[in-house]
């Protein structure tokens, strides 16, 4: 298998009738798919997604991938195809489309939907080209061919890309549910037909590749949900991602079952079910829905909350009540369904929520205790059907950390694609595909782009060093007043000191040194801003570390006067 | 079930021949167990161990239970018991024998030898009491019997503690593997007859309560790490808990079948490693065990290490492995064992190391793709025997988030324990056991008590909720110079900033906000450093919060000169 080297060149121009394919996101990491193919001079981009940030990206609202690849060539890319409607798949589009408004945007009737919703808060009104399964669209060379793919959201598509430089097949994210909610199965008999034509290369999702077997059907959810609606008699609470449709469909079901009334709650949900209902892929029974204010006036036992929240975000409204700071009391009795996965890096805040919920002495009932989620990613077992069925002649494990592309790679290996021709990329390395064969020639910079607050890319690495240290360690600042024209300190050392856990009281020990330093600097005519900060750095930074063997940030200051 | 009123009361006195139970730790928290026991005005502690901290913990490196219950009674403490060598049950010892260093500490051999050891580090020598299961042993008013439990570490004890007030049983940690490594049971016989003596009241181990089922054995594993050793042919590093004496031999006697020479990296696992090895509790043939500098010489196909960094500690040898910041040096067909659980909130940086090392070339395998791990604590399969064996007339589930206690009091109540008689309790609250019913009698304080550097109770929740802010979004200082005599603002306002992602030159735009303010203020008379500090944050706040919709500190400081 090819692995990048980690210090990759800038790679030579493209060779005629090669097709080159950059990842500016989603490779190495879950999240901000985004993948630009490029043929005589055009460019194809499928995805445009964002990446959550973890914890050593404090205070980062959205990662984008890195656009600086297309600086310049906006105007040659001939269409943005997105695969469905996820964030991490159309979450950066509109940032995208800040650069060039006209890009066209290609998918199915409901992602162009939601995107259209999204952008519509954006102030943005996109082009827009519909497709649907197992039709065809031409943009500039690029042949597309759209295939229908079974995915925790409907209407999903994969791509085939067809250029005289072969057939490239991208999945999106899909699984295999055979009993799909909506009877739209993933097309292998498409996919089969394509791998018999010939598929060049496969680009293939691999956020499950490191999970045996095939997932669970999502009706298998129906039965569960039946279950514990059947033991509740007070207020029902299911928390689920705001686009699961056909999740939201089988709790709209089994409320009409209980005779419940069903109010969402969370801005996203309501707008998604909004766009999903007026395209008809929502199925509402007149008079199931009321609105919240509704929802709290009527008695416990007759409302299903349907909400946003099942990640711990703090400021949703479960968290909220979990903290007893919504309007929303939830009460001994009450039961709380977490219908969602659990994205790692989330089981802090989520299990917060869980015991929140529980000692208010509700019932919470989630994936790890009952079936109330199934994964909309192929599983190892599906993946190995997958690539069984397209024999592609190159492969390329996409959308996952390095553990998903490799545990991907191997099973294509096992399936007897050349290990030669197995493709590990990561963000920025750039693959060339020619004359049948993909390799990676080379790499170009691709860096994570963080949105904080209203600024986007102005928050850099170096930013958030700093904010690791301070809030791991605070600071202490030391403030001196050098008149300039004596050279003398005239004012302070003051000393100030946040989440350093050194008490006031406790500075009042090191002044005394950092004065006595500063008085001999000043006695052998030191009085010279930089070398007085280096000074109290030290004094301090000295202190601190033997008195208390903690480093926080030590910031000197010199004011002239 | 009992639950503890958010506003409970201290309690009041306790009553003649009743016992008083109050955690102060392990409930509502995994971690930092502790609980004393009251009877007579004599007291007996079972396990002081820390709790580790969470993400909105910052900076802090161990959270031990709250002593002030002790505050005032450290004499009348007749015993410490500790129930096995596991750092959530002894870790905070020498914290507490800071306070009284005769307090006797009671365990089996091997519990007491990890702590002897540890207290050595710490330069106590402490009291102690050597028991084995099958024994009792009398401690002031409490008459002690010590019964074998099954766990992940060798020699824990469950302890049944008898006055006058009835017969309480705590099980500390335990599991029931029916076939462990080294024979020793847990004994559900003992259990049995104690139950049909009569349990007036029982505390047991709720970590495991939400997952179904029973255990998988510990010898499961030895197969498993056979066909992981038979097809590695380079360097295999084996991580797990530093005090997991049969995962440890597992790893040794596959080594020996696979003719590799074993290294143990860590300080924590050299050093227990050895007391059990010199204890008879680990089996190390000879000239097996070699040292890292001699494994880093040998060739990588002839060498196992045994390592901690399980978790993804940053600073532990894994993680610098992964990160190409050790002499070891991953390289492709290397393979890196995983042999142990994921603490939920460590998840970021565990697969950080795994991708890390996977992307270095090596394989990783983890519980998650493989049987190299079980739990060391009861699922409800085998909670509800031992409920059922030892038929407890009252019920509290200790060691546990509310998720959990509150998962084991449904189990108690399945099987026939009285609702009544089930008392979910937290850390701090006060349970009597008053002719032969426990209930909640009020609540004392007890709170999170942080170590960091070298301080313990230092760092408040104040200096935490600054490092929470400083981390996510950075500060933003303003620094004025206040002639006293003029009442003139001579120096600054001079604008410093860290963390904020605001870049230096853009806080020229708001200087000329704030010296229009000042000048203000001036004219006005203001001089009063109170009030120029709150126009400075002001101004800096909203023009912040305008430009950039951030929330960073702001901190506005005066100096007189």
């Amino acid at each position: 298998m090819s692995y990048p080297h980690p210090e990759l060149a800038p790679p030579p121009p493209l060779p005629d009738e090669g097709l080159r394919v950059v990842a500016l996101g989603g490779l190495g990491e879950i999240g901000r798919n985004m993948t630009v193919f490029e043929y005589g001079g055009r460019l194809l981009v499928v995805d445009c997604g964002v990446l959550f940030p973890e914890s050593d990206q404090p205070g980062i609202d959205l990662i984008l991938p890195d656009f600086r690849y297309l600086e310049g060539r906006l105007d040659n890319v001939e269409a943005l195809v997105l695969t469905h409607a996820h964030e991490d798949h159309i979450g950066a589009v509109p940032y995208l489309l800040r650069e060039r408004a006209g890009i066209p945007l290609v998918g199915s009737k409901l992602t162009l939907a939601m995107m259209r919703s999204k952008l519509a808060e954006h102030r943005i009104t996109p082009e827009v080209v519909e497709v649907k399964e197992g039709t065809t669209g031409t943009f500039g060379p690029f042949e597309c061919e759209f295939f229908a793919v079974n995915h925790s959201i409907p209407d999903a598509l994969a791509v085939a890309i067809k250029t005289r430089a072969g057939v490239v097949l991208h999945t999106g994210d899909f699984k295999m549910d055979q009993l799909p909610l909506d009877g739209r199965l993933t097309d292998l008999a498409g996919f089969a037909r394509l791998g018999a034509e010939g598929v060049d290369l496969l680009l293939s999702d691999s956020t499950n590749a490191e999970v045996p077997g095939i997932v669970r059907s999502e009706r298998d959810i129906a039965p569960v949900l039946g279950d514990v609606f059947a033991q509740a008699d007070q207020r029902i609470i299911v928390a689920c991602f705001a686009s699961h449709v056909h999740r939201v469909q089988q709790v709209l079901d089994t409320a009409v079952r209980h005779r419940r009334k069903v109010a969402f709650v969370g801005r996203s949900m309501v707008r998604n079910m909004g766009v999903a209902r007026d395209l008809g892929y929502l199925h509402v029974p007149g008079g199931l829905l009321i609105d919240l204010r509704e929802a709290e006036e009527m008695p416990p036992g007759d409302v299903v909350l349907i909400s946003t929240g099942s990640q711990g975000e703090p400021m949703s409204a479960l968290s909220r009540m979990a903290g007893r700071d919504h309007p929303i009391r939830i009460a001994a009795g009450d039961t709380v369904i977490l219908a969602s996965s659990l994205i790692p890096g989330n089981e802090t805040a989520v299990y917060r929520v869980i015991n929140g919920l529980t000692r208010l002495g509700a019932r919470v009932v989630h994936k790890e205790s009952s079936l109330v989620h199934v994964s909309g990613h192929a599983p190892a077992g599906e993946l190995l059907y997958l690539l069984n069925l397209v024999r592609p002649r190159n492969f390329m494990p996409v959308h996952g950390e390095w553990r998903h592309l490799r545990a991907h790679a191997r099973l294509a290996s096992l399936t007897g694609v050349p290990d030669e021709r197995i493709v590990i990329a990561e963000d920025g390395v750039v693959v060339d595909l020619v004359g049948g064969k993909a390799a990676i020639a080379g790499a170009v910079e691709c860096g994570y782009v963080y949105v904080d607050g209203l600024t986007v890319g102005e928050v850099t690495e170096s930013s958030l060093k700093d904010r690791r240290i301070l809030g791991e360690e605070g600071f202490v600042s030391v403030i001196m007043v050098v008149d300039t024209s004596s050279g003398k300190v005239v004012g302070g050392p003051e000393i100030h000191a946040r989440g350093s856990g050194i008490g006031e009281m406790a500075f009042e020990e090191v002044l005394p040194k950092v004065e006595d330093a500063l008085a001999r600097a000043t006695a052998d005519g030191i009085s010279d801003a930089h070398a007085l900060r280096q000074l109290a750095r030290r004094v301090i930074g000295k202190w601190v570390s033997d008195t208390y063997r903690r480093r926080p940030m030590i910031i000197p200051v010199v004011v002239e006067v």
